[in-house]
């Protein structure tokens, strides 16, 4: 262990610069637009430099504050936030239930309670269920505000850490051939965030949902501007056509979002039986082309969604993807906070 | 930052004897009372060296353990504690919930909980809606005990917040006219303790509110005994004399009081309407007489006591008090834990 | 505190290889029987070294991340093993709602949850009400998990820092007489540990219970699978076989369990008077012997189950124990993640 110390210790200038390159010190992000491609590969590298101390922990932001202000629930993206931060040597103030025991029980607006937090923290993360407060409540705050899933619109962390287990494990993003599939399209917050991820960098992206629960037109309109970019929508495939679909792709990507409870929970069950995948349709395409298709899914809720038998196959990336989250967190605290 | 850590070093002798100036090792806080002139303006002495670590760190606390016990809900006291405590080197244990998370919710007596508690923490920030309960609840416990809000009866640490943003944008509380407006100070613990710090250390103090809601009896009886004191009590002005009156003061103190619900809610809103202070009445003293009239309000609620507009003003002192209360919240549990 | 620092530095190397003499570094402690009496008696001997870092720290876990989630209340439990891991320079990632704030409201498998968290903590402490569920999921976990009270069955920490508080105040577990006694020993998750911890290590044990509320079956087989037991049951007792048998043991040990609500808690209180311990009992045997018999309760509820005024006598150990309880937590914490 004091061994590690000394040697690590002589690793923390090439950290430093590393942080450096990265060049978002201050910044806020709400939209993985926020960042360039250069900034995102920059986070890559960064990521993959902190990763041995993802178990462990490297001094860099020793005496900085992260303020996480959850107004939904959340186990993943919090507890990986706060564990990024203290395997950087940082500390956390946590606000987890702000609707029962903060001021927000008090009827304070969101904007005064982000002026007074960036009082205290070097940064924040904030989930919201409305974007359109969280984006303006969020523009109040004098400390970069890290979005950690706000409504339906985006989850650019959720992205970023999907995007660097894509690059770790399938070695690139550019030219990886990924479905995003979901039957309702409209509230997957990490699917618009991952799109627009996966085809700036140069994936092949198919968005396979429902034609009635289609990506918003924002999104589209988003993904449209992108410069050279490969996206097709395809809508209303029956179980068929969703095989034959993921038989073809390098990632198969399940955006978590809220099933609907009452009435509607049955109906959305029934839609969401067409994108069900199979283990099958995997285990064959490996056996006739030797090709492993990877699946990953954004949790919690699976059962329904997939094969859990998936769990203990090749094709399993989502709990890789959990442990690749704390090293691309950490690059992003390090990079924002500055080390 | 490398360099910054070798300077801040030199200073920590400095601030430890700062710390050990205020005198009040051990020692728990529950009433601004329990402080004396001289050792408030000992903290104030201290949290001015500690401005400059307060978005940073400085590690005179590293090792010591402080429990966060909110019986209420709070994000201003609980988080900018718990910040402080991470800005001085040391650890946060908190119970935010205890209602629902701790035993409390299997019927154990607060003083049961004090002593459990106090084994665990170097210092301990209990809010509670009783105060009896609280003050009785705290003797039993083995660790100092901050007041973060006790019932309708005192909230010492924001008095002290409140005071020392006073003291430093003032330039001093001895001489300053300040007038703590509400219409009931019944239930505003904060104008409690504001008005024995403000009365204790020389301010010119004006007591506003209704008259069937006038300070407790403990309070003005306090208040009688201060030494010189200058405090007076004006009741049930219209909104013409509210203005004369805040025209002529260098701060208006608003302090939060729970407004409460139901039946109550309309009068208590009705109530509010006759102390509101109008952007316009601070305007026209600074057009007048280039008197910038100071204003602060304990929040979080604001809307119906005050022009929002005066957020974007130099009378605006709300949010300035929350950046100073970290160092001065670093300064007393500083001087409580020892350093 | 400086001049500490440095001595305390110069008792790391002694502490280390107290800790790599417990021989646990990986493991999980679901049963007080994953441990070896070697084991147990070298978590003793570490204690009692970390003994006098309990209200400061040593730089043991630098680093290192404790994700604590909790499934039910507590305060005792979880603050003891976060201010442990503080103490020895960790940090803490908590889930203390995780059904109002984290994936459990969105309906996440326990297995799912454990696999996630065990990718961000070095240890894991979890509560649950289910002891099946709870030991299914924690089979899931990539890192140790630390059983802080399942269900019914085993609460194996609050037993060994019960043990240690025995071996502390009495000098010796061997051949100590005690009693465990309450009228329901199917719900006394913590009675179970305690009895095998007891009969491991040699005291003379009585288990004091109704007879429709014994001890289930596989505590029972599995205390006398314990080599050289000396266990024996008792049932029905009335107060004065109740006094009697008390004022023969060194340790009077009251298992809290849940008092049933509704209907179930009038029968529960009467059960309870007939082993309600009276000061009257202890205070004779003192004086007629000079023995002092000891009282110790795993809190939190205590009215009808005690005389509260023990609480200012010699005869008192719970509040001891709660002191206890940060050393052998620091003890076994160091002991799993490895120092």
């Amino acid at each position: 262990m004091q061994k590690e110390a000394v040697r690590d210790a002589a690793k923390l200038p090439s950290i430093r610069s590393l942080v450096r390159a990265v060049d978002f010190e201050g910044r806020s992000l709400h939209s993985i637009n926020d960042l360039t491609n250069d900034q995102i590969y920059a986070l890559f590298e960064l990521a993959r430099a902190l990763e041995p101390f993802h178990r462990s922990s490297v001094d860099l932001l020793r005496g900085s504050v992260m303020v996480t202000l959850f107004f939904q629930p959340s186990t993943r993206t919090r507890m990986s936030f706060e564990t990024a931060m203290h395997r950087l040597g940082g500390a956390v103030v946590t606000e987890a239930n702000p609707l029962v025991s903060s001021s927000a029980a008090k009827e304070e607006s969101l904007a005064d309670t982000m002026r007074t937090i960036s009082k205290y923290a070097n940064v924040i993360v904030l989930r919201h269920p409305d974007d359109v407060a969280a984006r303006e409540g969020a523009s109040y705050a004098e400390a970069p505000v890290i979005n950690g899933g706000w409504g339906d619109w985006e989850h650019p962390t959720q992205a970023l850490l999907d995007l660097y287990t894509l690059w770790r494990t399938h070695g690139s993003v550019e030219g990886a051939k990924v479905v995003v599939a979901t039957p309702d399209m409209v509230h997957a917050r990490t699917g618009h965030s991952m799109a627009y991820g996966l085809a700036r960098l140069g994936a092949e992206v198919t968005l396979a949902s429902r034609k009635d629960y289609r990506a918003p037109e924002e999104i589209i309109e988003g993904l449209r501007k992108v410069e050279g970019a490969r996206v097709r929508e395809v809508f209303d495939l029956d179980q068929d056509g969703f095989n034959d679909l993921i038989s073809e792709v390098d990632l198969v990507y399940l955006p978590g979002c809220s099933a609907p409870k009452g009435e509607a929970a049955e109906e959305f069950k029934k839609m969401m039986d067409e994108y069900y995948v199979r283990l099958e349709t995997l285990e064959k395409v490996r056996e006739s082309e030797g090709r492993i298709i990877r699946v990953t899914h954004t949790l919690p809720r699976r059962p329904g969604e997939m094969d859990l038998r998936i769990d203990d196959t090749p094709h399993q990336q989502y709990f890789e993807a959990i442990a690749y989250s704390v090293a691309i967190r950490m690059a992003l605290v390090a990079a924002i906070v500055g080390a």
